[in-house]
């Protein structure tokens, strides 16, 4: 990770709330935080990213001279409570399924609990970092899905919304499946493949594009891909690539191929192929980008166009159809006397209360197919019998109920920082990319389709509906929790 | 800024292309590149930002043993060349607008003038700065000119993409009007307001909502503004926040006002400020926030929403209807015994094809109105008679054509870097919003306005319209330029 004392990332509400708690006795109050994002229609799997990084601003806060200077200049802080931030380093623990797990709306994927002025200062960074990778590791599966195989570069740092946003973008990136990145840094920090050759900017420089095409020959004999829509694709580049290919040839040298950046992308594609069949190159690979997402790659696929490998920039690194994940850190208990009170938050849309208390999630897998087949958020401590039939019930619509039979169970949150210390090894990115790859594998087809796939059942334990109906019976009466 | 070595924020192009232009003796040519975006249907209106961030990548390239080695690793970089880069520094030129300074698509508004190794290199890093922070100021102003005056606070961090995102973004938010931030990272670095109260589980902690805005209320006398939704905003919130108001008002203070995050805010701000008048509190302000952008907050204004400052998060910190601006850089001549000979990128389609040569812009205003009219692209060095009588052309469709008599022209981009030392004072962000402020003040109304504005006229000079032509005639004729 790039180096900076990031401390002060948060919103000025938890600093204010903190002073609060401080100041109202609360300093050393456990409370239990969750995040989890809600549904909504573009959303459809996600896979969850950005635990090292946020587990990194968690475990390395410091208040410095500098923080502790500024938050008094803004006048709005009791001193005993700068004093106490200087000394102040997270104490409590964290849950979290690992990064590369696929994850659905309302599931607590990242738990604190801590003394509640920790937990509440690390809200706004721990959100930031999540909801940014996981946003971006699920819209690069979904490209690569469409993608089929094929593989495809993360090209996008010179549209993503900040250097982060392509250095981290391009990380996820990686989680989602693709290949590599353009991103020099991002290869460079966390050790994955970079790739890039020529820009249209290189056939400009030079007299002509043969002279261009050839000068990149000299220099890269062993990787000769060229770019061939800078004037005319069909009429001049990729007559002038298959003259240089033929050079390099003639020096013992296989060229790699050319890539497309502009126009029809099926017609030229087609044609390429044609002609670098013909002229003797049918393992040239033809490599296509250009304000490209899963939807037109799927196209092009059924087009038929002749495309080996994608380059994906601008919509991938800024999921475009949808730039933000809406992650939430709701508050879901407080401890009192060693015991944790859950608490809720109620709204006019019942889809929109929270699920109180300290939880976990199972996953339920048909033992004969090995498939994912529903989730199950329940309490931490509740006894469940895994080994007996298993009977679920839609969160809101309870007349809805599956009865898993040849199944079982796995938790998928695992404990990532206990006391303040990390307990858990950080898998390598590619591990990562490795691992979230057999997660979609462990779902059938229909729920990871671009278009209305099937929707994933993530039910409530009987010990947590039973909480949530008990709390919001008693919210009804006006009576405190 | 928050110090990071950002050398390697580039795309492995840049450097395979560096390492060709070093080998092919090409070192030391000097190249001249424009950043500049392209018109789009959802490109109305755009404020430059990024320039200070951008500037400062550049003048703080340093390729140290790390990068260098990291570079070596992938095995295709010549060594006379990774030693060239330990010691290379930027000696270019740079001429941009100023921040805050309205732009237009076509428009140059960011040149590079320096040895095509140090101009190529620097691409990837100035388009992810300028691009994302123009962006962001963009949104910003149109959010700001929706609330009318109205403080408009930015809430979005915890949705950026990435923590740069919320870093600069809240810096961008700043350049279009926003008065104030949360990110009190962002208010330490760039010495602006920021702004935040508490948040749904401060209230949730307590065992009920009175004690919660009670404790708030002891900790902040002077800033009593709580957040009436958690529970039941006209039943609960609104009637216990008057409470702890009296309590206040009881003990010689004044309280600040409300805070409504969900819910149809049109409806219960009404509601709520008839509640507040009712009970003595008429100068209690109304502060709403909830997924807002620039067209709820004009749709919320039309329909009278008794609003009075605005929280927007989400919408604004990632663009969402536009979550790139698309910007791009793009070579338009090289330096050859001291001239620029120009270059030019052709495309079927002609709004795509660059606009050749050394160039600056020149804006036209009224005299009498002292209002912006229309924009010149010139080429640097050509002689325009702003004496007499000036008639522009549109640049496509040059029937379109429009005489000004009673005009001054004002340059708009500065020389910023020369020969790699920085000759410009970077304003102070709040002189910049000032700046931007005075800026969309110079346009008419129509020009700024959500749907369907007036378009704004950025015509080319006869010289860079002639240049143009001259070049594209020779490439449909086949001839090297």
């Amino acid at each position: 990770m790039i180096k900076r004392n990031l401390t002060l990332l948060t919103d000025l509400y938890e600093l204010t709330m903190m002073n609060g708690y401080y100041l109202k006795g609360k300093k050393d109050e456990v409370a239990v935080f969750d995040v989890f994002f809600r549904q909504n229609e573009l959303i459809t799997f996600s896979l969850a990213a950005g635990l090292e990084q946020a587990v990194d601003y968690v475990l390395n806060l410091s208040f410095g001279k500098d923080e502790t200077e500024y938050l008094r200049s803004l006048g709005i802080f009791d001193e005993g409570f700068l004093e106490y931030l200087s000394g102040m380093k997270f104490t409590g623990d964290i849950y979290s399924v690992p990064e590369g797990t696929m994850v659905f709306p309302g599931e607590p994927i990242f738990t604190v609990k801590a003394p509640v002025m920790q937990a509440q200062l690390i809200e706004t960074a721990v959100l930031n970092i999540i909801n940014h990778q996981t946003l971006i590791a699920s819209k690069a599966a979904k490209i690569c899905n469409a993608a089929k195989g094929d593989a495809v570069m993360e090209f996008g740092l010179r549209r993503a919304q900040g250097p982060d946003a392509g250095i981290y973008g391009a990380r996820a990136a990686i989680i989602g499946g693709c290949a590599s990145t353009s991103n020099v840094l991002a290869g460079q920090e966390f050790g994955v493949k970079v790739s890039g050759t020529h820009a249209h900017s290189w056939v400009m420089d030079f007299p002509s594009e043969y002279e261009a095409f050839k000068a990149y020959a000299d220099v890269y004999p062993d990787g000769v891909l060229l770019l061939v829509d800078t004037y005319d694709t069909l009429k001049s580049g990729i007559p002038n690539a298959i003259k240089v290919f033929d050079e390099v040839r003639a020096k013992g040298k296989e060229p790699v191929g050319i890539r497309i950046d502009s126009g029809d992308l099926a017609y030229l594609t087609k044609q390429a192929r044609k002609m670098l069949d013909a002229a003797g190159y049918p393992k040239a690979v033809i490599c296509a980008s250009g304000d490209l997402d899963e939807r037109l790659v799927q196209s092009l696929k059924q087009q038929g166009a002749k495309i080996d490998t994608w380059g994906i920039g601008t919509k991938l690194i800024t999921s475009a159809d949808m730039p933000a994940l809406g992650g939430v850190y709701k508050l879901s208990g407080v401890e009192k006397n060693g015991k944790i009170i859950p608490k809720i938050k109620v709204s006019d849309n019942s889809a929109k209360i929270t699920n109180p208390g300290f939880k976990t999630i199972y996953r339920i897998y048909d033992r004969e197919t090995g498939k994912a087949e529903a989730d199950l958020i329940a309490l931490r401590g509740e006894k469940i019998d895994f080994t007996s039939p298993l009977t679920l019930y839609h969160p809101i619509e309870r007349w809805k109920k599956i009865t898993f039979t040849n199944y079982e169970a796995r938790e998928l949150p695992q404990k990532i920082v206990e006391n303040g210390k990390l307990v858990y090894d950080m898998p390598k990115l590619t591990e990562i990319a490795a691992y979230a790859q057999r997660e979609m594998g462990s779902f059938w087809d229909e729920y990871l389709r671009i278009d209305q796939p099937h929707v994933y059942k993530v039910d409530l334990s009987d010990g947590l509906y039973a909480l949530k109906t008990e709390m919001l019976d008693k919210i009804r009466k006006g009576e405190n929790l």
